[in-house]
């Protein structure tokens, strides 16, 4: 009997087909590829990149975008501390499920915070949750500092009571962009201390999205998931 | 440029592997079979004869459970109005996620309220949102009227103030049962005035598990989405 939540009378219901039947079903296993970084760091190019690899060898991913489950799922959620913290945890709950089907879960979040993305993991047995780690380029740095140039122009013009149409013009174009709680900006991003990759420039130069997902398979290859293997059979 | 939820900076990312990649790299296409009846009424009976029967067919499906998602998703939420319409929302959402995957999603809830459901319904595309409503049979409405008369007389204790110990057992014991907002007993059921399928006893009989997955699967094959069919060939 569980005690979770706010009932006690809540019983587990066991599914006679479960994920070993589906995973044969699918000839893959159901893992979760979590992929965190600053906003502009290519978490959706790697997503979809990634999505892409994995299909042309006959397996099945899913792409779990936080941006895009702020429409669905998140709509009801802001961007405090909070609410962040529960739009991950939702996330993590649905890519727990996902992988139980035995897809391939790409999620792709910002998730600053490392308590957030741990309890993800904490969801999942051991090496089912990889977490990639998207290192922002040096472009993404210049974009960086450029917003928050804007930003700090416009509290000063704000303190100093400066306003004409034009500048407030710029002032809700900005602000539609640089809001409160931007991360990297006026909201902290943690880094993850072990996480299982990190995609980084070399010599300066960004990796293509081709690089950035071979990054990825290798990883997972490398570690039995079976990526390379072409579909086959009449399992796939 | 979205203006949902709480940003206006939150652009919807587009993967460059859609649904129909998805379907035909599973050899089906996706939909939501949504089983509503109130509690005892066969529910995850038929969500895992479904679920066997499809596999067999080599058809992936993945069943959501009303309870065990309260174990997961939404362990936050309770009974009441507010909670229970939440509850069906997020689970309208993921249902929506897991079609889009190409899989054959069952969600198994109780999902009184007519109005939730059909808010479920309305995420979808026309026809991807199979309702499937199952009616009480003779046992249950036994059940429910033990029930009833279990709770109306604990109310007459409680206002006699007779406990004992004895009593007190009792009390606790059914309350965990028993708790206020029980569907059906002082909660309303709204039952569905069109939905696609619905399953009820048959000259006093109980229809079995299989019988059950079999009118579900009919419905499905005769509308086109071809879970008789065998999985062959290199897609599946």
């Amino acid at each position: 009997m569980s005690t979770m939540g706010n009932s006690t009378n809540i019983f587990w219901q066991e599914s006679p087909i479960g994920k070993l039947e589906r995973q044969k079903l699918l000839n893959q296993k159901g893992c979760v590829v979590w992929i965190t970084g600053l906003s502009g760091s290519g978490k959706s190019t790697l997503a979809c990149s990634l999505s892409r690899e994995l299909y042309t060898r006959g397996k099945l991913s899913y792409i779990l975008d936080g941006d895009n489950l702020r429409h669905g799922l998140n709509k009801d959620l802001g961007f405090k501390a909070d609410d962040r913290t529960e739009n991950i945890r939702r996330v993590g709950e649905v890519a727990k499920l996902f992988a139980d089907t035995g897809l391939i879960c790409i999620a792709s979040l910002i998730s600053p915070y490392r308590k957030d993305r741990d309890a993800c993991r904490a969801m999942l047995p051991d090496a089912n949750f990889i977490e990639a780690r998207l290192l922002e380029d040096g472009l993404h740095e210049h974009v960086r500092q450029e917003i928050q140039k804007a930003f700090t122009s416009l509290h000063v013009l704000e303190r100093l009571k400066i306003f004409s149409p034009y500048l407030d013009l710029i002032s809700l174009h900005s602000r539609s962009y640089i809001q409160p709680g931007f991360t990297g900006i006026d909201d902290p991003y943690e880094p993850p201390l072990n996480c299982e990759i990190e995609i980084q420039q070399k010599d300066g130069d960004c990796p293509t999205p081709g690089a950035m997902a071979g990054e990825v398979v290798s990883y997972l290859e490398e570690k039995g998931w079976d990526v390379y293997q072409q579909a086959s059979g009449s399992n796939m």
